[in-house]
Order: C-alpha cells, then sequence, then structure tokens
C-alpha cells in the first residue's frame, strides 16, 4: 500500500508498505484523511527516533471487526492487554503499550492502519470527516477536565495559540472558564469562542505584564520549552499549571515560586474520545475553522512543508 | 534585646535590638530554644534579601495574649487577616503576610518575638523542648498528607537525608508508606522509622539505577536544584513528584517524561501545626535523635557555622 514513511528523520511517499494483516481483536482501517500534528513534526526532526509511518489523529472506515464498514476514529495507545495498568482500563500508560504513528506502530498517513477493537469509536452520522479528524486532537484538550477540578480554576489562561492552544481555548470555555489566550497571532481571536480575551507578547521574554493578573489555571500548549517560567508568576497560590508541551529541548526555570506559592504542575497528555466525539456531534467546537489546507498523499511532503510554516493552523492528508 | 541580626549577609549578634511592642491581637512570646533550617543558611548567603532577626522554628513562653504564661510554638505566616485568602483561612498564601525571620518579621534567634495570637499552639506538657522546636518541621513533613492522597501513593521515595527528608520519611511511614530513601549518609538508616530502606548514590549523576524502580511518589528534600531531572525516571505514570526544595538556583529539566507519563509536580512548603504537635505528643516521630548540637545565643555564628557543615542534622540555638 501506499504511506509516508519516516526513516532516520527523513519522509517518503513509498508504494511498498505492507498493508496491516488481519488479526485477532484488532481491527484494520482505510483512512479517509489525517491531520498533521506538531508532534508529527517533531517526530519528523527525529523525536523519539521513530521509524514508519507517523499519524495519529485520522478518520477512516472500518475493515473487518465489530464496527466492520462504519466511519471511525481511534484511541492511539495500543497496551499489551494483560499488565496491572491495562486491566484496570488505563493502557495509555502501560510500559509495554505502542502508540500509532509515534512509537512502534504505523500510523495513519497510509491507506491502511490496525489498532485494538477497543480503541475505535464510531463517528456519529452528523459529524462530517473534517470534524472527526480532530476528535484525537479535541480529546487531549477536554483532557483538562478530568486531572482539574474546573470549578475551582475558572480563570484560566492558555498559553500558545497554535492548533492544540486553540482547542484548549475551547475545551475550558465549554467548561464555563473565564479564558484568555496569550499568544502571538491576533487574528486568531476570530477562531476562539465568544468572550474569550486574547493577549499578545505576555511570552516574549520580558513581556509579562508588570501587574501580573493571577490565573487559577495556566495551561502551556505553546511547544515551547522556555514558555512555563513566564507562566509561574501569573498563577495563583496553590493554582494549578497543565504541561502540554513536549519538545526535546530542556526546560530552565527558578522553581522556588512552585515551592513557595505551593503551585501544581501536571503533565497531560491524552484524552479520552467519547466527550471528545460528544462535543463535535453538537457542534459545540467550530474545529473545522482550524483547517489551513488539504494535500492528496501523493503531496505528503509538502503538506508537512505546510505544516511547518510559522502560523500555520490544521493540515489535512486525504487519502480518499 | 539581643539577639542575631542578618544584615547584608552578615550575620551578627546584637544587644541593642528593640523588643517587640504590645499590640492588640499579637502575643509577644519569650524564645527558650530555636533551630537552625536550611532556609536560616540560604537567608545567611542572600536568598530573599532578608534584612532582620531570622529563626522560624522555636518553642517559648507567651508574655500576653490568650496563652499567657504557657508554652506556645507559632505558625510563622502571619497574613493581613482582611484579604479573600485570609478570611478562607488561609493566611499561609496571603500576598501581604509577613513569614517570622523569613519576610518583613523579625523571628526566633532573639530573647523575644511577637505573632498574631491565631498562630500560637500550647505545647502539651508531655512535649518537651527539644521536641517541641521541630514542630516547624514537622509539620512540613506531614503537610504531604494534606495535598498527596498517601492511600493511592503506598510506594514512596524521599529523595534527601537531611533533616527535612529524614522527617519526610518519618511522616510517610506514619502514614503507612513504604518508604525508600535516597542519600549520601549511610549512617542516617539508624535515624529512620524501622523498615524504611535507604539508597545510596541514586542522586548522583548517572546514580539512578538502571532498572529503575517505580515509586507511586517522590518527594524533593534534597535542598539541591538538580534533583528533580533525576526523580522523574523514578516515578510511575500519573505518579506523584512533592518539591520541598528552594533554592536560589535554577532547575533544568527535559519535562518531557512529565507530559508522557503524566506526572504531576506539587510545589509544598508549611503545613499545620495541631496534626504536628499531635505526633509529637504520641511520641511517633523520634525527633530529639535529629539534634546534633546545641549553642547559647552568644556563640550563634557558631552556631550557624556548624549547620552549614557537611552533614550536620539540627543545631540549636539556646534561649533560657
Amino acid at each position: 500500500m501506499r504511506g509516508l514513511y519516516l526513516d532516520s528523520g527523513k519522509l517518503a511517499l513509498r508504494a511498498d508498505l505492507p498493508a496491516p494483516e488481519p488479526r485477532p481483536g484488532w481491527t484494520r482501517v482505510r483512512v479517509l484523511q489525517a491531520g498533521i500534528c506538531a508532534t508529527d513534526q517533531a517526530l519528523a526532526k527525529g523525536y523519539m527516533a521513530f521509524r514508519g509511518v507517523p499519524g495519529h489523529e485520522f478518520v477512516g472506515e472500518a475493515l473487518d471487526g465489530p464496527l466492520h464498514g462504519r466511519r471511525v476514529v481511534g484511541e492511539i495507545n495500543a497496551g499489551c492487554g494483560a499488565c496491572e495498568r491495562c486491566r484496570r482500563g488505563d493502557s495509555r500508560h502501560c510500559s509495554e503499550r505502542t502508540v500509532l504513528g509515534i512509537a512502534a506502530h504505523d500510523g495513519a498517513f497510509a491507506e491502511q492502519l490496525a489498532l485494538p477493537d477497543a480503541n475505535l469509536l464510531p463517528v456519529p452520522d452528523g459529524v462530517s470527516d473534517d470534524a472527526a479528524v480532530f476528535t484525537e486532537p479535541l480529546a487531549a484538550a477536554l483532557h483538562l477536565a478530568d486531572d482539574v477540578d474546573l470549578r475551582a480554576h475558572r480563570r484560566a489562561l492558555v498559553a500558545g495559540d497554535g492548533k492544540l492552544g486553540l482547542l484548549c481555548a475551547h475545551a475550558l470555555a465549554l467548561h464555563g472558564c473565564e479564558v484568555t489566550v496569550a499568544g502571538r497571532h491576533e487574528e486568531r481571536a476570530r477562531l476562539l469562542p465568544a468572550g474569550v480575551a486574547f493577549a499578545r507578547g505576555w511570552l516574549e521574554p520580558g513581556g509579562t505584564p508588570s501587574e501580573a493578573p493571577q490565573f487559577d489555571l495556566a495551561v502551556d500548549a505553546t511547544g515551547n520549552a522556555d514558555a512555563l517560567p513566564r507562566l509561574l508568576p501569573l498563577v495563583r497560590p496553590r493554582g494549578t499549571i497543565v504541561l502540554k508541551t513536549t519538545t526535546g529541548r530542556p526546560t530552565t526555570a527558578d522553581l522556588a515560586p512552585l515551592v513557595v506559592h505551593e503551585l501544581r504542575l501536571l503533565g497531560s497528555r491524552c484524552g479520552r474520545f467519547a466527550p471528545a466525539l460528544d462535543a463535535l456531534a453538537r457542534r459545540a467546537v467550530p474545529v473545522e475553522r482550524l483547517i489551513d489546507a488539504r494535500y492528496p498523499l501523493a503531496d505528503g511532503e509538502q503538506a508537512f512543508a505546510h505544516a511547518s510554516r510559522r502560523g500555520a493552523l490544521k493540515v489535512l492528508v486525504q487519502l480518499a
């Protein structure tokens, strides 16, 4: 089959990739379209030394299994199924897991992929392919509500106005938070829900307002290892910072304010798909507006180049 | 009155200090003895640019107020009493607070100090002066149980075998945790509760065991800004790291494992005194064994020098 293949930091279209084999308990999926995520761009630069087909944001059609013939999206962590974590239903943290398009598991920038049956969810009829392809990143944004008591964190700052930052702002607004987005691109304000404030320059060196407002919650969705120290003074005592940023670079920060003000720093990765699909079915988040461009699989390398442009939003790779 | 006075990083005995004035709602306390804490040593090196009498671990006798004539210990944060935080009972995080011997508030290395009446607790008869002087650091250690659900964090690692590390190990063992202390001084094992394991070298560069055990909880009580990155691989997915370390130095760490494994990093400072006094009254923690030396106030500078020696435990300054 055809797909984009990443090897030693080089992404190339290949036509000789083996299609996934039928496997008990697993479903093969024909990919309809897939989104390029910041993680994919990092993988293409060597993050996690991944070799294989990248891509973990997709909508497809089940070729076999319990959802045969239906449109599906799929949670990306495939646990071993046998360890204590998997038995407790937390395959997202199984130490033996593979991760679709990220770790030892060929992903969505190919004609077919395979996932455990239990990872797949049917896409409701009212949810378009363009919306469904956002299920994974929207789930990651809505995951904020799993780890933070948002009733006690009403005043929220989202750092970063990229794709994930915008989705986090929507997720927090859906949960009734009073949201400010700190970013670079003022024109992004039109992609935000009504009532969300936009602050420019706060994340630049020395850009923190001298009379720093005190947020209950700050979400680092910048993708920048240097953002954290600039967020510390913006959070009230006993407030929370959620770190969504993963980079290959280390962060340097004076952590004394974290101790003195007893802040909580929470690492946050993937979320549950069901609440995300539910929000899409209710059209609660206009995700389609985040689509910047579409490329056929044959132009996958150009799609990645487009996604890497400064200020680019979601770039889709279309397979059908 | 006589006291140790810190100015521009120089500590000196002075005999001309003004005794605290009587003040409504505040109690003056005659200090019996006071302990030297790592924070005091940091202040003496310029941390927080503190000028005044340091010292915040003390036992004394109330000279007036509701506890007049009784032995007392005192919580060290004095809030404004008027702000939202103070009204909610959290003066520990009042932005206008003074902190005994640490911020805009003369402390315990002097014949007298003053604190709001509400900060003082009577010392039960069965608690010796030597035990009572540990109320503040033991409260800080027991504070772990306020912020972490220890029933879900049974396997605990305490990084650091200094005074605070040892108290944290006792606090966690009291709460039924299975505790390992990672430190430098093997002989400290005799100061730990029965059943606590001691691991040497884990915190040195490259010292992390290659088959890293997975703890539910790690407490950084090292006082070393470089410890955090060595703790990240030792904590299980969705586990917790409590940061007790404050230094003037920044920490550099690759925080990707925090995100990928969805760890929680909690800053933790002062705790409530009541549970600490209760533990001391039950003789649940043999704190007196942590006393390394005693000096009269007149030899306060030597006391600080002793406390700075590598491997020193608690050094007391005696005022009565």
